[in-house]
C-alpha cells in the first residue's frame, strides 16, 4: 500500500533481449550505447503477446472482489483494435461486473500519473469502491532493428493497479506540448496507415531529452510548492525510466542525492507508461518504503506530454 | 448554455451522400432501408479531412479564452497516430496553454457521456475553469460499400463543446459488456492490423440492437430512479443516433411520448460519439430548451458501451 495504490501487478513479455547481443549482431558499441541509456536488457513481445494480453494477465494477478471495482481504466498506445474500446474487452476478459465504467485513456510516458489523476477523481465521491488501473504498450512491435536509438530503449511491459479512495487528495501538476509531437511518434500508424508501409517507431532522442531537461525540474518545483514540500521531505522520486541519461540531468539540475533517485531501467529497459508501477512494486517488494514516506512520481516523454504526484505511504 | 455545457460547435465533413444514390448505385431497396434506419444522407470524410482536422476545426469555432481551459479531452475512435496523444496535437494546433492535461478517451457511441462525466470530474475542485470536450471519428473511412449495414448508416463528423463547473453534479449510469465487442469492430485494425489487409468496418445490426433494447430501457429507468424523477418531468431524451428501428425500439418499449425524443438521424446519420452534441446544438439553436428543463441523454453501442446522464438547462 502507497498512499491510494493498494497493489501492483506486473506481466512482462516472455522474451528478454540483452542489448549486448543486439550490439553484437549489430556491430554497435555496447559501451558507448550503456554508457548513455544504461539499458542492458528489454523486453520484447513475440506475435502471440499483445498488449491487450499482458493486460489481462496483469489484472488476473491482482486480487480484488469483483464487486468492489467502480471503473476500469485502461492506459495503452497499442490498442488490440481502434475499435472496440480495449478496457471493453478486458472487462469481458476477467468477467468485471457490468454496471461499471469502462474506457482507454491514449498516453504515454506520463500515462499512470493521467490513470491515478483521472482514478483519483471518478473515486472522490464514493469512499468504498475501487479503480482497476492497467496500463500496457508493446513498442517494440513497431521499431525498425536498425534504429539504434529506438532498438536499445523501448520495451514492452504491463501494470495493473489497484487504486482506493483517499480522504486527502493528491496534489497533480501537467504539461502539455504539442509542438514537439513529432519527436516521438508511430509514423504510419491510425489514421496516417497504408497497405504500403508498416508502422515505424521514431524518435529524436536529443530533442526529447531537451525537453525533459528543460520542462520537467520546473515541473518538480511547481509541485513541490504546491505541496509546501522541500527536496529533503521526500524519501524518493520515481523518474519515468526514459534511460539513464535523462535521469542523471534530472538528478543533477534538480541537485537531488542520488539515493533519493529510484533506478530500474537497467533491468527492465523504458515500458513507457509501466515504467513507474514497476519501480513502485519493486520498492514495495524491497520494503523500501515506510509509512508516512512521500514519493514524488514523475512521467514524461511522447505527447509531449508530462505529469507528476506526490503520493504518501 | 444547457447544464455546464456552455457552448457546443460542429464541423463536418464537405461531402454529403444521399443514401438514395448509393441504394440506386448498388440496387439497394431505398425504400425498405429508410423504413429501417430513417437515414436520409450521410457524410463522408475525404481522404485529406480527418478525425483530427474536423476536431481542430469544431475547437476553433467555440469562443473562450485560452487562460480558462484546464483540460482537453479528446474522445475519438480514429486517431491521427497511435501515438503521439492526439490530444497533445489539438494543444498545439488551437494554441492552448500547456500548463494543462491533454489525454484521449477510446470511447464510441456512449462517448460524449463519458467525455461530461470526465470533464465534470475534472472540475470537481476549481470552480472557475473549463474542459475543452470534443469528440470525432471517421467511421466511413474503414466501410466496404458494398456492406449494407455500415455504409447507409455510419456518417463523420465532430464536435467540440465547453464544459464549465457546476455546483450540484449530475448523476451517471454506466454499463459494459465486452462480451459484444465483435458484434461493432473495426477488423484489422490496431494490433491486428497488417499489410495484407485494409481496416474494415463490421456490426450486426441485429445483435446490437437486441442489446439496445435488453439493456438501455433498464439503464434509463435506473437513472430516473437515482434522480428521483418521472418520465413526464424530462423534457427530451436525446438518445445516441444509432437509427429509426434503434429510437422506435426505445421510445415504444419505454413508453415514451413522441414529442419528448428528440431525432435528426435522417439528416446526418450515425456519426458515433458526436450524435447527442450535435441534437443538443440544433435543440438549442431551435430554443427547445427552456430553463430548468431536464434534458436525459444516452450514449450506447460500440463496446458494447453505455451512458446516460440527466442535464439540467
Amino acid at each position: 500500500m502507497i498512499g491510494n495504490i493498494s497493489s501492483i501487478a506486473l506481466s512482462l513479455p516472455k522474451k528478454k533481449v540483452l542489448i549486448k547481443d543486439i550490439c553484437l549482431e549489430k556491430n554497435w558499441s555496447y559501451k558507448k550505447i550503456l554508457d548513455k541509456t544504461g539499458i542492458k536488457a528489454v523486453y520484447k513481445s513475440n506475435p502471440n503477446e499483445t498488449a491487450l494480453s499482458m493486460a489481462i494477465k496483469a489484472a488476473k494477478k491482482i486480487k480484488f472482489k469483483k464487486s468492489e471495482i467502480d471503473a476500469l481504466v485502461y492506459v495503452t498506445q497499442s490498442p488490440e483494435f481502434l475499435l472496440p474500446t480495449n478496457a471493453c474487452l478486458i472487462q469481458n476478459h476477467i468477467k468485471l461486473n457490468k454496471d461499471i465504467m469502462a474506457f482507454d485513456i491514449n498516453q504515454g510516458c506520463s500515462g499512470y500519473i493521467y490513470g491515478l489523476y483521472v482514478a483519483q477523481k471518478l473515486l472522490n465521491e464514493k469512499s468504498k469502491n475501487k479503480v482497476l488501473l492497467i496500463c500496457s504498450d508493446t513498442y517494440t512491435k513497431n521499431i525498425n532493428e536498425n534504429d539504434k536509438t529506438c532498438s536499445t530503449i523501448f520495451s514492452d511491459g504491463a501494470t495493473a493497479s489497484l487504486v482506493n479512495n483517499i480522504s486527502k487528495k493528491n496534489n497533480f501538476v501537467f504539461y502539455t506540448d504539442g509542438s514537439g509531437s513529432k519527436d516521438l511518434i508511430l509514423n504510419n500508424s491510425g489514421q496516417n496507415s497504408s497497405l504500403k508501409k508498416s508502422p515505424e517507431l521514431f524518435m529524436d532522442g536529443r530533442k526529447v531529452l531537451f525537453f525533459t531537461m528543460n520542462v520537467i525540474p520546473n515541473l518538480v518545483k511547481k509541485l513541490l510548492k504546491k505541496e509546501n514540500l522541500k527536496i529533503n521531505e521526500i524519501k524518493y522520486f520515481v523518474f519515468h525510466q526514459a534511460s539513464k541519461i535523462v535521469i542523471d540531468n534530472l538528478t543533477r539540475i534538480l541537485e537531488l542525492p542520488q539515493k533519493k533517485v529510484y533506478r530500474n531501467y537497467s533491468r527492465y529497459g523504458n515500458t513507457v507508461s509501466s515504467t513507474i508501477p514497476i519501480c513502485l512494486s519493486e520498492m514495495i517488494k524491497k520494503k523500501l518504503i515506510n509509512r508516512n514516506d512521500k514519493i514524488l512520481l514523475c512521467g514524461f516523454g511522447v505527447g509531449l506530454s508530462a505529469a507528476a504526484t506526490i503520493i504518501k505511504a
